[in-house]
């Protein structure tokens, strides 16, 4: 096994104890990067000299004897809105050519301080601003969809080009990439994370996280995230914690919801079949399976657009009036849209979240976590506009994507997703674990206690994302 | 002295200590209520016969032993937005012909569960929408107004038709009515008192508080309103605690913020002076006055109406368009004009909330209150629409009176306003003292020590009330 294979856990494990040097492990994940880019294409700019550099830096920190942490030494991606000093922030758009950030935003500065190598900016859609990440080709099979908006850091963690990575996640953005390149991503509850120096998409469905290979992974940087930054007015007041999923695999007594609406509807029966069974593997790790109503499915999508397309257009207002043509046609289309919306629909929208919030709430009073599928269907075709529905319904790709995401965008409330195996083309599918707002522990506990027991591990680099 | 016009405080001692039965308490409230309400029409609707049963009963529990504590038998009035149970919450419209509320607000069944006895329901400008509360007069002089949206709340304690009241406060509604009668008005901190089952204006403004005859008798009052009620998805998940100021008189190291810009633009001399005096008496028990600057000052105005004038008309939507001619026409062409407002518009003043948020919370880390008056004008005539001032600016009556409240609607910091004099004309002037989120028992204190040491108590019921 190359060290680029090597989930973050066990790569922070071989560091801690010497029988992996970062130099080593960053070595590999850039050669590992080279071989794979031309086909990918999941990085906007790649930190090579840097990233060697601070490889070798925390070498000699940790041989003599200055650990500091699962984190140190290991090779990340950030996605490309995350401000990191001295370096753009592209948004993957021509609109911030010539950026270059000031200081380090939050989540940058706690993972460099924690020891993390950055790798480099990872792709997103255009300012986060769709659902597929255009530029990036998924890391199963490059005919297909990376997804999105953080389609780069996917599909740089799920091809080996990073051992982990950040996303963004605002309608589905961290969720559905993972779950269509076949890695780990949590969405964590709002305000958990603090926002400070990361683009905005719409700031009240914003939220920052990991995307990793595996639960442990994910628990692994979570920890490095939380805590409170005044500087993000959303950021909650929680101490810093440690989110390592302790104890065995035991699911004795926890109650999943199994959605007998919502998230059966317009759903391939390859990723429906998959999700049962992952439900059945719960089962036999003693969870209880109980039948639950999704509350307010019909008003999600105006609920999530609603929100989402007025508060784009507010942080875009002047650089769309001054230079639109800057934008690629679909955002730009997003945006002169929000400039048509009322304050009244606005307003709608922000009443139909505080009743969906409470609904949800009492939803999660009588199970744990809900699981569900995170993407209806897996990776499209790149081009590839709508999905037709075998009773004839068309739904654009976008609007597929976001259907079963927005529900936790819009309460706030954290999703896990965790790869469940694959369709019968080959592409991953997704289960989406939803929990209570801070119930992150939660949802790491089951996710890690399912992939404990999958019969295989999920491969790390699927051969097809390799250059021939 | 008649029971009518003893404070909170004392009546409830009286009570307590069975020197004063509530029936005769609320027979002389009642009985004053009669002579002077057919000049200042404070109460929409009285209910004698149900406050003399209730006064009875309290009479018996309080003869038997079960005294509840300090509200116990003390007959209130409530502003015509609080539903109670089985009656009509009018809201001062006749938008609301015909109604009847199913189930008590939870303040007013908190304040039935501490004993308190009902007198009636008390004159709101129309929906909470403007600053006059046509309906009533002033307590002081009746060619004047009332101010508002809690006018009759506010004219009721002034002139001993309630020992205490509640109002609503969205831009000033609690405070200015308060102000301008003479009594003691407390806007408490953004979520502390639950607002389920009163009616809203403008949910993201509006807090309900107490109108009292003292700063004690606020914090009585205070104490019996607060706790969570996740009803109201703003409640702060806060215990309920007793907030009645304890300790001396003495101020010393309390710094009191005095500011030398935007509360001393456009502020009548008189009222200047008085509100001077005060914070001299401030630092003759020991406080600090430090000079101080407000923040964005000039975004006030525009952030207070960018947000209410939205969210009152998403909250009227339906019957704006079904019967537009029920409202009265300074409140339907407010509605109206939320219309045409576009998200946009409402998403800056979101953000300039949010920026003004950190910034008073920067100025209170400065200093521990701010004082400044509550508004620039004592009462105007009733009819009066516009203020002159000595630089030939003219303004709105409602501008004029909402212009220094607003700053805490926008932060959702509490706000105590205190009666500090009058101007040549007889007419009461208010200071309020500005405060840190939570931070209630501070400006109750500084309130409180200031209040015992004015040289005469305010005068209960000003003659001018008085049917000839």
């Amino acid at each position: 096994m190359q060290p680029y294979e090597l989930t973050l856990t066990a790569a922070a494990e071989a560091v801690r104890t010497r029988r992996l040097s970062p130099v080593e492990l960053v070595d590999s994940v850039l050669d590992r990067l080279g071989r794979v880019e031309p086909r990918l294409r999941a990085y906007v700019a790649v930190a090579e000299d840097d990233a060697r550099r601070a490889a070798r830096e925390a070498e000699r920190d940790v041989a003599r004897g200055h650990y500091r942490g699962p984190l140190h030494g290991i090779p990340m991606g950030l996605k490309d809105l995350i401000d990191v000093a001295g370096t753009a922030t592209s948004a993957s758009s021509r609109v911030r050519a010539g950026h270059r950030a000031e200081a380090d935003s939050t989540v940058a500065a706690r993972l460099a301080a924690a020891g993390a190598v950055l790798i480099g900016k990872t792709h997103t859609h255009e300012f986060a601003y769709g659902l597929t990440t255009p530029q990036t080709r998924n890391a199963w099979d490059q005919e297909r969809v990376a997804g999105g908006s953080s389609g780069g850091s996917a599909v740089a963690v799920a091809a080996g080009a990073a051992t982990f990575a950040l996303g963004t996640d605002t309608g589905g953005s961290i969720r559905v990439p993972a779950a269509l390149n076949g890695v780990v991503g949590l969405k964590p509850t709002y305000g958990l994370v603090p926002r400070h120096g990361v683009t905005s998409l719409s700031w009240s469905l914003d939220h920052v996280g990991p995307i990793t290979r595996t639960v442990s992974d994910a628990a692994l940087v979570l920890s490095a995230l939380t805590g409170h930054d005044p500087r993000d007015p959303a950021s909650l007041d929680t101490p810093a914690e440690d989110y390592r999923p302790a104890g065995g695999d035991d699911l004795t007594g926890v109650r999943v919801g199994v959605p007998r609406t919502y998230y059966v509807d317009h759903v391939a029966p390859d990723v429906a079949a998959a999700v049962r069974r992952a439900v059945d593997r719960l089962r036999d790790l003693g969870a209880r399976p109980v039948e639950v109503d999704i509350p307010m499915g019909r008003y999600v999508r105006a609920t999530q657009w609603g929100l989402m397309v007025p508060e784009a257009t507010a942080y875009h207002e002047r650089t769309l009036r001054a230079a639109p043509e800057l934008y690629r046609t679909d955002v730009r289309v997003l945006l002169e849209a929000g400039e048509l919306m009322s304050a009244g629909d606005y307003l709608r929208a922000q009443r139909s979240r505080t009743l969906m919030r409470r609904e949800w709430a009492r939803l999660l009073d009588e199970v744990d976590v809900v699981a569900a599928p995170t993407v209806p269907v897996t990776a499209v075709r790149a081009g590839q506009e709508t999905v037709t529905w075998p009773d004839g319904t068309v739904e654009g790709v976008s609007d597929a994507y976001v259907r079963l995401s927005a529900p936790a965008n819009i309460t706030g409330f954290p999703s896990l997703t965790v790869p469940v195996g694959h369709d019968t083309a080959g592409l991953p599918v997704g289960m989406q674990l939803l929990g209570r707002p801070l119930g992150e522990r939660t949802l790491l506990r089951v996710g890690h206690a399912y992939e404990r027991s999958r019969p295989e591990p999920a491969p790390v680099s699927p051969p097809a994302a390799l250059a021939s």
